[in-house]
């Protein structure tokens, strides 16, 4: 990683400093690349802008928040970046079914979560193609994404916040990634 | 949608013109409905440039183009969008495994696919962490998606190329969604 990156995040208040040595001179230990590294990661594959990433280490830093209030903290910053809500919202009625949908599912999930709307705007888009889409057409993605989010709890090791942080960001990345490609596989086949 | 709306399509070549039917009225029929809430799709939960959606219209519009090379079209411009591959590219290594993962899954999927990349730099960031990930721990994803993929081709109506692109993108959506609101559920039980 280039010294100027460094320097930059430094001034930006993304990396804390290193202990002093020499007149201009600093050691950086295992937590300063432990940040580096995720730095790069949410700024990278994970698109979030340098405001989001100070939040998201607000949390990191932030020894009363729980790993439930880190996720939420971190799915917020990744729906303001690609602010899928952006102006239109989404239809009541696709809001409610979504709200009952989630329920049925017994998902623990905040009332204001903004993967609410987010997926009540993806049903409104649906049910306007005409063929009379209903939310239960969501039933096979919920029960995939439930999967992946136990094998991810129970078989990856959870280490430092910044770890479970940068692998819950990794994994979105790797399963959008790999839809786009099984869905070209398909048209083949 | 506001009439402003239209025109700023209209103006910018995404909506084909009307048949005049006074000196300042046209009829606009289906095929411009389909193509307008495909166009509101796109830039909206799709969050595609301009740019890209007259490139996706043009393929629609291309009577030799199957639905496979449209749907590598679709996700070629869903990557440009959100520069995954930005400056840094993937390691040869991690390129070199990923590669040797969708051959064992036998996907049909083109060399240059650009989610090779971008599954390469999740792969780099997950091994960037220090527990020894393996490619082989894409298996679950890569499996989930491949089902929703067969789910998708075999038990939605195909209707026009519209309609296709546009349930492409809402599902992508829906699964993103989906997965944030499973992992919020997963760290509270």
């Amino acid at each position: 990683m280039p010294v100027a990156t460094i320097k930059f995040y430094l001034r930006e208040g993304l990396l804390h400093p290193g202990v002093p040595t020499a007149r201009n001179q600093a050691d950086y230990g295992e937590k300063h690349v432990a940040r580096l590294r995720l730095t790069r990661i949410l700024t990278g594959v994970g698109q979030l802008s340098l405001a989001s990433v100070r939040e998201v280490f607000a949390a990191i830093d932030d020894p009363l928040l729980s790993c439930h209030g880190l996720c939420c903290l971190v799915n917020a910053a990744m729906f303001s970046e690609r602010p899928m809500s952006a102006e239109e919202g989404a239809s009541e009625s696709a809001r409610a079914q979504v709200d009952d949908f989630i329920d049925k599912l017994g998902w623990r999930v905040g009332p204001d979560a903004p993967g609410r709307v987010a997926l009540a705007q993806a049903l409104d888009g649906l049910q306007g193609l005409g063929w009379g889409a209903d939310v239960g057409v969501f039933g096979p993605y919920a029960a995939a994404v439930e999967r992946l989010a136990c094998f991810e709890r129970d078989s990856m090791p959870t280490g430092p916040a910044e770890t479970v942080v940068a692998q819950t960001i990794l994994f979105e990345v790797a399963l959008v990634t790999l839809r786009r490609m099984a869905q070209e596989h398909s048209w083949v086949s």
